[in-house]
């Protein structure tokens, strides 16, 4: 048994979900493991993670619109000082995901036919994001 | 330390709360460990998984009415091509979660006296849905 | 490659978040370990984990309130046997999370600046909340 870790930096340009499953399978092709434990952790408050699905965008254009919906940007909100959109960006984090592990089998993570794995920026600025992997197994 | 994989298979027949505690302990017994992590993975992105009381029934029937009221089927979304429920499926799929992760001690899961694990199905038609399930430990 | 147990208490006096970072890094130093997987699980349905900001506490406040006008007291519910303040934490806890992985590495969870754990207790009672540790590397 034995681990392995990496971070991903990943450039966000305003509010949306970013897939970048291929760089986690690519990083995770060269660990060359045949059976594991696969997680991701992003190190931020006002973006996190979630699996979706990768076929149709609208389902990304859906989702965004459901959590603005939701959180919207004027809600009457007392932490302010840092923007209209960080408070929203807090809650979104909070109804997502900040880490998702993966089981690896046959070689690669279990990911169904159809799903992704995405950043979701909830911030207006441009950010770099960085999410930490660490694999585990053999 | 070992680890091992499985897949369940899960049968589900319209929207609804699905346990299956027991087939998880079931399988983590045969594995003979003592200490670990077990980690479940639904490969779908229109169903999830949530942990939740299993004691009174009327929890299930007030966290399905709560999903089916903030993410309602006529929501006015872009993505329908795959019929009405679909994309609330998605919404309630990123509210609730893709993976769970149970430390195991004194040779079971840790879960509480009242805590259940469901699959949480939330499209109208009959599926078969796996859950992937890797324990680490020994 | 070892792996260590533990179970924190943690005292709550009514709904909402407690952090209780330092006690989780404080078990994890003396575990003495320089790469691995930390998990977190919280045994309970009616309180549950987030990982949040920690620099301004009006962020922690915004988010409660957040969360008691999605998932009001008084909302309808079947199941009320255990008071006005029970189906909303299972509401909560639904749209929240049971479990925390954090990758470990050069001796440290890998919580970004403004990451803190939190507990978030949903009831009004007092409680004593049990949140199993686990920790896997080397």
């Amino acid at each position: 048994m034995r681990q392995a870790t990496h971070t991903l930096n990943i450039e966000t340009n305003g509010p949306g979900l970013y897939e970048f499953t291929h760089r986690v399978l690519d990083w995770c092709q060269q660990q060359e493991m045949h059976e594991g434990l696969l997680t991701l952790f992003i190190r931020h408050t006002s973006a996190s993670l979630t699996i979706q699905e990768n076929a149709d965008p609208d389902v990304c254009h859906d989702l965004q619109d459901f959590f603005d919906r939701i959180a919207p940007q004027h809600g009457n909100y007392l932490h302010s000082a840092e923007g209209p959109d960080d408070m929203p960006a807090h809650i979104k984090a909070a109804l997502t995901q900040v880490q998702l592990s993966i089981p690896l089998m046959n070689g690669r993570p279990v990911l169904g036919t159809w799903q992704g794995i995405y950043l979701f920026e909830h911030r207006h600025h441009r950010h770099t994001r960085r999410v930490a992997i660490h694999l585990l197994g053999e």
